[in-house]
Formats: C-alpha cells, structure tokens, sequence
C-alpha cells in the first residue's frame, strides 16, 4: 500500500523563488490517499477532548471539514481578512513569504469550548500561532494543533511551544 | 428537529450593498446541522455516477471534502488564480458583485471522467458556469451540479441548461 508521504507532490519555487511547495492535491486525486489523510487526521485527534474543529482557510478546509463531519463536532473558519461575514476580530500574521491578516467570526467559538485547529501544514508557524491567538481572545481553549505534514527545519513549533503540536508527516527540509 | 434552513443566518449588504449574504457559518456552528447539510448533499449525489468531487473554493471545500471522504471519492479544487501550484488552465466569470479568473490543475481531472461540481450556493450560476468550461476542457464531463442553497430569483440555472442542477436549499430573493 503506498505511503502518505508517497502521494505528495513537491513544487519548487511556489508561490516564491526558494520555497518548496508540498502540493496535496495529488493527495486527494486518489480517493484512497484523500481517505487515509483524513483517517491518519482522525486518529490524531481520537485521544482529545474537543468541541470544534477551527479549519484555517482554504486548505486547512479540506481535511478539518471531513474530520468535524466523521467525529460529529462542529466546524468553524478562520479565512483571511474580508472574507467572513457578520462581527469579526482580526490577528496579523508572519508567513514564510510575506504576511496576511486573518479573521474569526465572534460566535464560531463559545467561551469554554475546546478547540482543534487544523491546516495542511506547519511551515514558520506564523498563520497557527495567530490562529491560536483568535480563539483564545474569544474564550476558547486549543486543545491540540493538527496538521497532515510538518516542515522541521523551519521549526514551526518553536513558537507553539506549551501547545499539543501534532503532524501525520514529517519532512526534514524547509 | 431544526430544518437546514433555519440554521442559515442572513446578512444584509456583505460584501456589497444590495447583497442579502447567506451565512452558512451558522450551520457549522452545530454538529447535527453540518452533519444534516453534507447527508442532504450525499443524499442528492446518491443515484449519480461518477468518479470526482470538485469543490470551489472556498465554501464549496467545506461540504465537498466530507462528501468525497463519506463517499469514497476523488476530489479536486478550484481556485482563485494564482492560487493553485503546477500546471493549471483558467476561465474568467462574472459574479453577483463583480468579476473573478479561477483555475483548476490540468490533472486533477481526467479525460473521461465523471465529475460532481459542489458548491454552497447557485446564485448567477456565472462561478459555476465557468467551473464546468473548466471541468470540460479537460476532459472531464460533469455529471451533475450540487449546492446546499439556491437562490432563485437570481435564475442560475438558466446559464446551467442541459446540466443537472440539484440544490437542498431553495430561497425565492436574490
């Protein structure tokens, strides 16, 4: 059976010169693949006591939608600025190329509420660690931080230190 | 027990003045209404043949990913332009408010197959008009189209004649 890590497809210099790019949707063009990485997700978080799975747009939609319908939790977005409607609280954030601003809606998480947040990938860490800041400024508690893959050598954890970091794949590289 | 519709929470003048949003985040906000709006979209793919789902970004990866997961298929993206890696064709549309270029990878679809379109919402059809000239060009042939709401009075499925355009949702306004 072929690995997670098999199906992912390596860009060089997207969207920037000098990043290499881990594409996943050769990941979800085989309904096997698609079904593992959701699965492998799942049984990342089966130990977690959480509410919400907070999915971080647009590709962390792709695996937390599936994980919030298949444990049967609620789902909420984090999307760049200007995307979500109603009341909103806004965070700045570093990327590894440039940096954004991103947005939570003010009731997508309750006071109390445990939290997974969940994206494709951990690069510098910037867009997580500001993802974190968002629910915990509306009283929400981040539980554990999922990702399908892990770039170690651009240390991401380090600045999610005393969070529950976990990453089905690993790569060494940046 | 809550019908879908009820969840559905409406906002005037987002992102334009005029546009009456419709909200689908309050629907997430509760785990047995996500669960309802990916079983009712399942529900609608059911006796359709096909190979992929594509969502279109970003709404459509939220009900279209666990659709794929839940039914054991393919799933592609459509994106905005520049937003997808590797090799990709593009298809310029008219909104409701405004214009947009979106894209698709050239293999996330292949010749041949059968393709289900999923989206939150039909409004002027012109997104979906261009997803499945994106969906044709490849190759692909779209088997049916699927969004959680409709909204009526804005006649997308006029532009969608000869398609198969299944919709949860119906709202009479624009």
């Amino acid at each position: 059976m072929k690995k997670l890590e098999e199906y992912v497809r390596t860009i060089p210099d997207f969207p920037k010169e000098g990043i290499m790019f881990r594409d996943i949707t050769t990941i979800l063009q085989d309904a096997d693949g698609f079904h593992m990485a959701v699965d492998e997700l799942i049984k990342l978080a089966e130990d977690v006591d959480f509410d919400v799975v907070v999915g971080l747009e647009a590709r962390g939609f792709i695996f937390g939608a599936p994980m919030a319908y298949a444990m049967n939790k609620e789902f909420a977005l984090i999307r760049k600025q200007g995307k979500l409607p109603y009341e909103t609280i806004s965070q700045d954030c570093e990327l590894q190329y440039g940096k954004a601003t991103i947005e939570i809606q003010t009731d997508s998480v309750k006071p109390g509420q445990k939290v997974v947040l969940v994206d494709d990938l951990i690069a510098t860490g910037g867009t997580l660690a500001a993802s974190v800041s968002l629910v915990e400024r509306l009283g929400g508690e981040v539980a554990a931080i999922l990702c399908l893959m892990e770039l170690k050598g651009l240390k991401g954890r380090d600045i999610l230190s005393g969070y529950d970091v976990r990453s089905v794949i690993s790569f060494d590289g940046k």
